[in-house]
């Protein structure tokens, strides 16, 4: 197994629809996914990826949520990642003592897991989920130093420069996009904060809530640098695969004589 | 005389090939231009256009640099902003007792006048010039409410959100760009921040610190949710003009739910 420091790595990311409610047939997709990927070391599937998005109330939610500890998404993604000897990270809905979050968790070979509880939550979302109380974790993997995300908290250019700051190589968002805007904005996350970004989006629609609720694919891999490195289609399932030098993550200076952390001036920042 | 509260404004940038050291030359070509442009509420001109950019060594910084108070610079953009009734931003290096800054001016019709120092400066320019002394101001001018940002500042996102969480509508930088991607990531600043940005970059090359600088162009103004407005090529000078509905800025919410800044949640974002 790749230790932390491992330069190279192979990431995924698997876009799919996910049919809403249906949460044994899409654990099984996602089973079926994860196992005929070519191998990588990360392996990231979209937010929600096992209730679909679109919740009609808060019992629908309820009832499709589950514990991180020892939900049957956990179990699944436990042996998922074992078997692929991958770092892996899913979105689901979290039952907690306190009520539900937006989470992704992110499960490695050996089992070991983090949980992530969605910071920025989106529109009606807000109805259900009880929105992050943690900051976004950096998790040491065997496939590098790995920064979380889930879908609207691309928004908030804090969010992604928090990760960074402690160290992130590798910003990994699980995302179920409906806006136009978030795949080309991920462009500057990459660039002022020199880290890859890793977004897998879902596909397909969602009509539980009443309406038609769109989600836009376009899963992509982007450099550090701003390159493209693997993008997927709006409207197709996909498996997108880039092998992701860390050595670019880690090097900050421009130009020669900038480092974009050191540069930063916090003292003339007000109101951040 | 359009009051701090007008809605509709009509934004400009000029483009043009500074010549380096030739300062009463780019005096004139700037008149030339702001008094031939068409008729505009803010007319945004680049980064150190009186100057030129790439100086050998100090002392030619030093030659070429003015007082803010009371320079040729000063006393030229004054005329120009009451004979065109405008808002004009122009870069020029700045001469204080304490030493040099790379520094841009904003006048308004009435004489009134604000200054910037450049808070990161890019590579050999730390060489000449001291960084920014004070936050970047937030300018109520008849042309809106205007935050100020010169070229390499657009990398750090604090830099945009800051001015954009003290009220800025309109984002305006001068620019003497060099890099591939300031351009693609000011849809990202617009967008995160809501708000306009206006870039007018330089074209042209330097060439008396015994390299080829290249400018690139493509001077653009780009809306609060993304769209462009108005872009120039990158290798000729152009003036680009585009209507800004200011009000399209004063509102942060999206989706119906969220806000932009009352979404942020600082309490979560260490390191920054």
């Amino acid at each position: 197994m790749k230790g932390p420091c491992a330069v190279k790595i192979t990431a995924a990311c698997i876009q799919f629809p996910v049919q809403f409610a249906m949460a044994d047939a899409n654990r099984a997709v996602m089973a079926d996914l994860v196992g005929s990927a070519p191998q990588a070391d990360l392996l990231v599937l979209p937010e929600l990826a096992v209730s679909g998005y679109d919740f009609p109330d808060l019992a629908t939610a309820q009832s499709l949520a589950e514990s991180f500890e020892e939900g049957p998404t956990r179990r699944l993604v436990t042996a998922l990642a074992a078997e692929r000897n991958a770092t892996l990270i899913v979105g689901y809905a979290e039952q907690a003592p306190e009520g539900l979050y937006n989470s992704c968790m992110l499960v490695m070979p050996d089992g070991a897991a983090v949980n992530y509880r969605k910071l920025h939550l989106f529109n009606r979302e807000q109805r259900w989920f009880l929105p992050g109380d943690k900051p976004a974790p950096v998790v040491d993997t065997p496939a590098g130093r790995i920064g979380l995300l889930v879908c609207f908290d691309w928004f908030f250019p804090e969010a992604a420069r928090s990760l960074a700051l402690r160290g992130a190589q590798i910003l990994a968002q699980p995302a179920n996009l409906v806006l136009p805007w978030c795949q080309r904005a991920m462009f500057a996350r990459s660039v002022e904060n020199r880290v890859f970004t890793l977004t897998a989006n879902r596909i397909g629609t969602d009509t539980a809530a009443g309406r038609e609720l769109c989600f836009t694919g376009q899963s992509q891999i982007v450099s550090p640098h701003g390159e493209t490195l693997a993008a997927a289609p709006s409207d197709a399932p996909a498996t997108i695969t880039a092998t992701l030098d860390l050595a670019l993550a880690d090097d900050k200076t421009v130009a020669g004589e900038n480092h974009l952390f050191e540069n930063r001036r916090p003292e003339f920042y007000p109101g951040l």
